[in-house]
């Protein structure tokens, strides 16, 4: 099969692999739809992404939807030829971690396209049969890929402890940002409020159901008094305002990539009570992303501004260059 | 009566004052202990913490104990004769944080001691009934009023979600430490390691019942993997080393009064999905507090180390001078 | 001012009355409209409920909304002329389960229309300030007084633990059961599945937002496996297949008032960790039953089938003797 | 090596079988100690509980300790000679219930002496290396297998929602009542009331630790306000006293095994809303539950009346027809 394989920073070469085996309770997936990342892009620059450091040819790629063309022993034939929007991840089930229901916290997890595990610029992967979810006949196969940033956007409004009738603070307005105010309503708040310096962002943030925007150059969120913050930004300034948003007893969610260590209002923190958390990816997050969208209440493939052949990958990590860029696929059978 | 009143940083004076009315709903209790906090020392020579400034003469004191001699209307004679721990709150009851539970976070809070709410350094006070919490036989009138920072512990205990089988670590082994220590283990964390750079201070925690202590000066937390971490020093710097000694998913609560603003390790918080919390004062905590004495889990007799009159109230919120001191106490009846 | 007053099992009479006075913290609410409960209908024909006896002249109603007309001691002024929706509880306040945020359950508490506290069959009532919710606009007055059968409905569903995504089964069709179907979808539930054994009511259901009907004199529910059960029937053998249609881990809650004891399967309720609960009215929910309906997600309106005057309250109570009656309220200004 | 198989009702015979292969991630543990449970004299008087039917030989037996003697593939090799207590399940680890933490609840779950599936009456077990949890030096094989009951209990107390200063009361003093009234002290409940219309049983339960007893017959529970209940007799009496001694907002736990249906007080359920469930084994119990012995916070070696061997197993499942006797336990290696 094909693969597009990451040799260098800005260096991707398309390789012949041999198509996967599949191990018990394993399906082979034949690729349809992989979206960019930014961790993807930030590999494909810096050959790193903190500890992790790719010193081996790596296929990048781990938001992915495709079609099931085999099993493997202990799973129900009956699997073959259905879609599957695919969960990358490989916990080991069986860890204290994972035996509590924190399976994204596994320390032996294994993580497509993070080193020294490959990703899903291919034409075929093989996955647990219990992490390749069946797809809505509803859901493109962009969309399906797209279950994986909108699985970010659920764990986080989960985390944020959202509840019908809340108010919610969500600050980035990029593919994530957007996605969780999206999925914010779908929760049921009623004001989401989004904040974003850049007016295109807040544009998009509207159209996709945000309640309001502001610019945070010009408008103070201090005196909002919502009941839950969830950080897409990464900026420090970002989490600060909206950490001083919050009314008493309110939950912040940092779900934004940025500084490892930040300037916190601790003293805000303790005489509101409030709750600061982040998240690592998620868990049990598919079905639910599949029902969002087929019922209609987030709309994925209104993201999609690109897509590629397995050719032209390294156009697609590039695509962000361009401003009006806001969500790029892969297909392998483009 | 009798009253200390602070009239200018250093400066205390006892003056006459009347005996407080009686309002419906409330009880007068003959004041028998009044625990001296960080908080009444800081005012004394301050004469403000944060935004609370003292610009008329107050009454310093929130951690007492005493008889009931009268009551109002509404309030059964009955507990006339009583001794009480009180609870030296007062809030609106009728907002929503405080329908909601959470009557510690309502925004009409009047607290003792705090500007312009005078508190208990003087003969009598008048609180709501249901804050007279009745003290068993088995608690001295010291023990009574320390009930107060001992549901400061609960309440920092509960935050930090301990369970039987918990491995917590507390960092500072002050008089809220060490009693944070022993209320860890009253609610069956099997480990409780107590960090402070003072060696009395861990010798101290040791005797309370920390299973174990380390000087932070000398060794690491990082490693420990712990459920949960209550920060009782106000140091940024061991805030930040008991975040990093959680295991995933664990716990911070940070109870210590220290900088407005700490370098926090954001990323480390996300990678764990670890959670950072602090709290404000406490709800339902008395009847625990009574029984845990009762029952010789928490010794809080052991905590003074020094009893003053009323015409001494200076000399006690000085005591904390002598590095000797840990928990001192003014009795207006000595 | 008028009040329709129960004299005897199925014997009204209108009667002046003075307008009540306002205590402090109180408003007086110029009554707009009221909803007619089974329960006022059940002391209308019995004069009692359980324990609870008409042996005093009482005037039903507790579903209310109206205008404010005057504010008591303490109450902004500004309150005055705006629209209300009526929380129909005087929890004490200061008890245990007061200060634990579970008002509902408080020993003291006095309701509306529950002996010997009078209801709202008036032409005004005085209510503390704190329960006097304000309506929005878009909420016309029958949908004001109606926010209380929707407060049940919320209160059930919050109870269910209803999460998006989640699979209900609502056992009964009326108005209580055609509520929580529109709370559950607003909560996020994937299906809603209504049993009822009448047609039309199965009907109205599925109007209302159910995504599926089923008739439980034919149809089995046992394989549904149900993340959630609300009962809203009040008979044993709903309440049992409803239990036995969860999945492991599922929560049923009992909303319908039967029988007092029912042969239940507790075998089943072991064996999948079934969660059995129910409500006694509600804390905490008309601001989201106004943004429930303000926003179109429930539609309260439409369950209106009469409409009656304060001297029309006998026809008003007997209403439910035409099946085709849904809902009917009073409205003393008529 | 040697096992004892059930082959008919009140038949067992011991016989030769080969040593378990030790698959991969799995351990082979030479058993030491296994305690006879109401459910192996339940099959070895009825070939049967419930839909679980005995027709082919099986060995029964499943609260197992001993000590590792060799390791499947993936296994850390330090692990041989480490005495272990033996979780008795064998969950998929991943279907919906496993992924989200309820893997007691596993619909594929195989578990000890459960039909087909052998248990531990044997010289060799091999079990999942997860499973096989590390015993402290301080505990004896025979408590080491007990773990296995006493993870029964504190799954119900944890299920009671058992947290420090809880009044807590048990149904039946039987060996799961004992030990749940332990447990819930260890969870720092302040009064643990045990009922149980045997004197002798009474006064076991006052010794392990009971705060106080009652004797059912006698005495009415019915005003104790208690805020939890744990039933541990199965009789439906005593499950319906004891939900009426619930405070409101209480928890009731049933947790003995008794007629599959019973006539419950709903309406109590429902005006005070009580909690009612039920436990199904446990998950992640094996860690405290070591503590909780090693700590001295539970004694399980006293509840153990009587030892046999292999070739008297007929025996220990006959002990109970003894009213002195406890528990027991088969030892292979005797």
């Amino acid at each position: 099969m094909r693969a597009s394989v990451l040799l260098g920073a800005g260096h991707v070469e398309v390789q012949e692999r041999p198509v996967p085996a599949v191990p018990p309770g394993e399906v082979l997936v034949q690729v349809a739809s992989v979206g960019v990342c930014g961790s993807d892009v930030h590999y494909w620059r810096h050959m790193r992404i903190g500890d992790y450091v790719v010193d081996a040819p790596l296929v990048l790629g781990h938001e992915v939807s495709g079609r099931v063309v085999a099993v493997g022993e202990g799973v129900d034939a009956d699997r073959v030829g259905g879609r599957v929007g695919v969960e990358p991840q490989r916990p080991c089930l069986a860890c204290g971690q994972c035996l509590a229901g924190r399976y994204n916290l596994c320390p032996r997890m294994r993580f497509f396209a993070t080193p020294p595990v490959d990703g899903a610029f291919v034409e075929y992967v093989a996955v647990p049969a219990v992490f390749a979810h069946p797809l809505p006949d509803e859901l493109s196969d962009d969309a399906g890929a797209l279950l994986e940033p909108l699985s970010v956007g659920i764990a986080a409004v989960r985390k944020a402890g959202t509840v019908p009738g809340d108010r919610v603070l969500v600050a980035g307005a990029g593919p994530i940002g957007v996605i969780v105010a999206q999925v914010a309503r779908a929760f049921g708040a009623a004001e989401v409020v989004v904040s974003d310096p850049v007016r295109e962002r807040r544009e998009a943030a509207l159209r996709a159901g945000a309640t309001s925007v502001l610019d945070p150059a010009a408008e103070e969120v201090a005196g909002l008094g919502v009941d839950a913050f969830v950080d897409c930004s990464g900026v420090a300034a970002a989490v600060v305002a909206g950490i001083g948003a919050l009314r008493p007893a309110g939950r912040a969610v940092v779900v934004g990539l940025g500084d490892a260590d930040m300037v916190l209002p601790v003293a805000t923190i303790q005489d509101r009570e409030l709750t600061l958390t982040g998240i690592f990816r998620y868990t049990g997050t598919w079905p639910l992303a599949a029902h969002l969208v087929a019922s209609g209440q987030v709309d994925l493939d209104r993201l999609v501004t690109g897509r590629y052949g397995l050719d032209d990958v390294g156009a697609a990590l590039d695509a962000d260059r361009d401003p009006a860029s806001l969500k790029v696929v892969v297909e392998p059978g483009r």
